[in-house]
């Protein structure tokens, strides 16, 4: 079963850490046909962490993760941290495939997005 | 003439700051039919701060100025320090349109863009 962790950078201010696990919330009403489990965790700042998130997936009966950046750019976190860390944590998941999927800055979709976002205002 | 002003947060990690630069002139490249300038700026770490941003975009001669915040959570960055600084900047500019768009996080297209970035590396 293929599971979809959402990762953000985690905050002191917990409502911030709420949204990113209501996001996970909706994404997981959103895209079931794909993604038949799907979990929120945190760089830092926050309980749940990166290898809690994979280990949740795991536990929840994930045979392929993909590890989502929500993250614009392409920044230390994101270039180094994030794949650092699942690269720490794959040993202890012989057999489960761990990818990390490029940062939401990178999508070919952001420019729709940013253009949207500025049209619903104007 | 209708602006669009790109509000990131602002890194110590210059190329951080670049990228923003060259996603404003991929932005300006994609709605230049809308709005006829487009600028970043950024709230702290970097050379263009807000106010900045709004002077080039009147200096262009915009009329109206759409300020995009490019965050993907609403922090008191999004809440507070943005509206704060925006709200100081318009008494210098009389006449001319200022208003603040929703940050990226809450745009209804952000569920697709995850969606497709997850897709895109299973």
């Amino acid at each position: 079963m293929k599971a979809l962790l959402l990762i953000a950078h985690g905050s002191r201010r917990q409502q911030s850490n709420e949204e990113v696990m209501l996001l996970a919330d909706r994404l997981k009403q959103n895209c079931s046909e794909q993604y038949g489990i799907v979990h929120a965790g945190f760089l830092e700042l926050a309980d749940t962490l990166i290898p809690d998130g994979i280990k949740q997936c795991v536990d929840d009966g994930a045979t392929e993760i993909i590890v989502l950046p929500y993250f614009l750019n392409s920044g230390t976190h994101v270039v180094n941290d994030i794949p650092s860390i699942v690269e720490q944590t794959r040993p202890h998941y012989p057999g489960i495939e761990i990818k990390v999927a490029k940062h939401l800055g990178a999508s070919d979709l952001m420019m729709d997005l940013l253009i949207s976002s500025a049209n619903a205002t104007s």
